[in-house]
Order: C-alpha cells, then structure tokens, then sequence
C-alpha cells in the first residue's frame, strides 16, 4: 500500500530565522501588523509503499535522519495520512 | 489573542519539482527504495493577533495572497493551532 507522508522541517527554537524575519519585514510593510512572529521551514510529501501507516512513518523518519533534515538547525515531525 | 497558524505552501501537482526529484535520486541511493514520490514545499509558521481563529485564519490567506505563495507556482493549505 502506499501512503503520503508528511514532514515538516522547522528552524529550532533555539536559533534565529532571517528568512522568516525578512517575511516579517515585508508583511509588516503590507500593512499586516498583526503578525508578530514568523518562522520558515520545509514541507516535505513522500509517497511511501509499506504494509502499514507505523512502517511508513518509520521509513520516513529514518529519510529525515538520513537526509531531509540537518540535526544541528532543523527539528522534523512527521505525520502519515 | 495570540494563535500559531501554519501555512503550507506546495508546488502544484501539475508542475514538475526538480528539487523533490533530486531528493528522491538522494533517498534512492541511500537504499530508501520504498519512497517512490517526493515533493517539496515551504511551511511557514505565523504568530497572529487576532480576536477568534477565524480571524486569524483570514490574515494568514491574506498574507498567503500577497506574500507567500505564489499562485502561478504554488497552492496553499491553512490550518490554525
């Protein structure tokens, strides 16, 4: 069977997030003042085969540690639909 | 009130995504044989001042129309925490 998976990875807490401040900068200047914070990160879809959704997720979690997300920056969750 | 509102921002699915592709190449070669799909967007995560999550909602699609997404590349998902 094959399920989409979702990972999201996101800019740690910890650290600062220039993308998402430029954003602000812009939005702020398009007259949305009611945004107060924002952060950028990546939204990966896999298409994964695998006999159950607790395969899938495990699957894709081992990409992410592999390959979609760099430990020192990003933190990732994954969801399976 | 203060709401956390997530915007994903993905290429659409008409649309060939180079950087999804290459990825995959990447996930192949680490031996991930079982993702036969990936693509890849942007989430981009909004601190929103607003009176009630609807409210919200409606400043991160009015900030998604002006800003974040660009409608010719890319489709929109809200979702309000």
């Amino acid at each position: 069977m094959i399920f989409t998976v979702q990972v999201k990875v996101m800019p740690l807490k910890e650290l600062l997030d220039p993308q998402g401040k430029a954003v602000m900068g812009g939005l702020q200047n398009l007259g949305l003042k009611s945004v107060s914070d924002v952060r950028i990160g990546k939204n990966i879809s896999l298409q994964v085969e695998a006999d159950s959704p607790d395969k899938a997720k495990q699957i894709a979690e081992d990409a992410s540690k592999k390959l979609l997300a760099n430990p020192v920056m990003e933190y990732f969750e994954i969801s399976v639909n």
